[in-house]
């Protein structure tokens, strides 16, 4: 059973990164799901050479490919008013902060650049992204959805951070820490969990629930052929944990099943 | 009772942001302990405006000033050519990654900006300094000191990185995330919590402890009049923690009393 089921309350939701892996399998799950929210909008910082988006854009009426570079201030606030258009008075319901970055680096071979820039897009891009788009959430938020005012979920407003397990700092001992040695990667991923729970303080008052969640380990671009996952198994899986989140999930870090993981 | 007294096997100590508040106490108490380490380095990034450091070290000869501005990177691999001169083939025995700033921003008002500027100053700078030093570190962790070959401590070596209760992910919550909406601040010290983990995992192999501390709230600049704790006796109880590290503490976030703090 899809899991984009889950999203039949939710009017609109946007994914960045929606060129390939991941983000284009979300965008292609909630399209071709029985319940395909009303507005699916699908960012990519190159829509021209994101051609399998296209693809399936021209398959479904209710994707709307709009330009977002993470990284890029102006262009982060051009996707706000872009959007503003699209969703008019209702509202963004759904907000994926998936795009990121891997700058493979260990102990030895790490620079500050190469912390720099995986932090930027990581952890900074997620923050910078909400800050922009929370009077759309606090829109969407207030017509109460559904559920009505009170709970949170999808059906109101939800910012939803991709992070990693990698970024959990209590995971990262025994065996489990040496298989993937990557300074740049894991410490931008707690640093996105500290940005997601504290952006779960400050959105709470306006009804807007905001977590983090591990989408397993993938075979993506960046989670490479070895991974025990495809893109399908883990976006139903995904949406399934997503589209049944409520207060209790405010604040959490969880994974792709559902479990509670540790910081 | 001086915890300065636990240095006694110590052979030499490194401080950065030794100019002034915890890093500058941590070089007076050491210096004024009963058994103080043979060298004292204690670094600043601009020692001629640094008086008070100047002034304590023509009381005690034990002490070296060293420029070290720890986002530098010529800077960094000066300071190393500058202490393995001092130190010899004893190598150094405990490096203190002490310096850090506050870049005081919440969700209205944070920038990439702001937050990069943080990240690279309380996270990134131990990282690259940890990674210079490490052979001078591994040098000192391989004479054993009088703990002998496999134990972990001072009197062999270890990196001590100087981190707060606002960077722990699990703790920002309920009241205490109502307190200090610092997203820059919270999340250098979430990500610095990282790079700690992820260093402890790659020195152990040279003997070398890892872990991070959290000094209290410390009537600094930083921490403000308000603060609960006087600089001496934060530094009194940190270096009682700092000398009685063993292997059992490699890759911990310790209160500076002593207790273990959730990631
Ligand atoms: N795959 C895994 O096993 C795994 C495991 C844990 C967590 N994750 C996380 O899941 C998310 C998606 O990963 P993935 O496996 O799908 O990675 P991927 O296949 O490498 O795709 C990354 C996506 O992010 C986009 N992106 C990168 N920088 C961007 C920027 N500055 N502006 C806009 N878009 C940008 C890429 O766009 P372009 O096509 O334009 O480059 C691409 O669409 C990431 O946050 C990743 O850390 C993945
Ligand atoms: N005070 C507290 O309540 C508290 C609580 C938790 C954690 N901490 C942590 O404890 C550490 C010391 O804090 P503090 O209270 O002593 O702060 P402080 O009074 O503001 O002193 C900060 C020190 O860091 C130095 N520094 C900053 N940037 C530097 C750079 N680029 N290169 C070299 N030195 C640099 C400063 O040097 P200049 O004099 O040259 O500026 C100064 O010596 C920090 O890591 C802080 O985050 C403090």
């Amino acid at each position: 059973m899809s899991g984009a089921m889950h999203f039949k309350n939710c009017g609109s939701v946007l994914v960045t990164g929606a060129s390939r892996g991941l983000g284009l399998q979300v965008v292609g799950s909630l399209a071709s799901g029985d319940f395909s929210p009303g507005k699916i909008i699908a960012t990519t910082r190159s829509p021209a050479s994101a051609q399998k988006l296209q693809e399936l854009a021209e398959k479904h009426p209710n994707i709307h490919i709009i330009t977002l570079d993470v990284v890029n201030q102006e262009s982060i606030d051009h996707s706000v008013e872009e959007v503003g258009q699209l969703v008019q008075e209702e509202g963004l319901n759904c907000l994926i902060n998936n795009a990121g970055i891997n700058v493979v680096a260990d102990f030895q071979t790490a620079t500050a650049e190469m912390m720099i820039e995986n932090f930027h897009t990581n952890a900074v891009a997620p923050l910078m992204i909400t800050k922009a788009f929370q009077p759309l959430l606090k829109r969407a938020a207030l017509r109460g959805g559904a559920g009505g005012v009170g709970s949170m979920g999808i059906q109101r407003a939800a910012v939803i951070n991709m992070t990693s397990l990698l970024g959990s700092v209590e995971l990262n001992w025994g065996e489990r820490a040496n298989n993937f040695k990557w300074y740049p990667y894991r410490t931008s991923k707690s640093a996105l969990n500290m940005v997601s729970r504290c952006m779960a303080v400050d959105l709470e008052p306006d009804g807007i629930l905001c977590m983090a969640v591990h989408p397993g380990w993938v075979r993506t671009d960046m989670g490479g052929s070895e991974a025990p996952l495809s893109p399908e198994e883990s976006v139903s899986s995904l949406l399934t944990v997503i589209g049944g989140l409520t207060e209790k999930d405010h604040g959490s870090f969880l994974n792709f099943t559902g479990e509670i993981l540790p910081w």
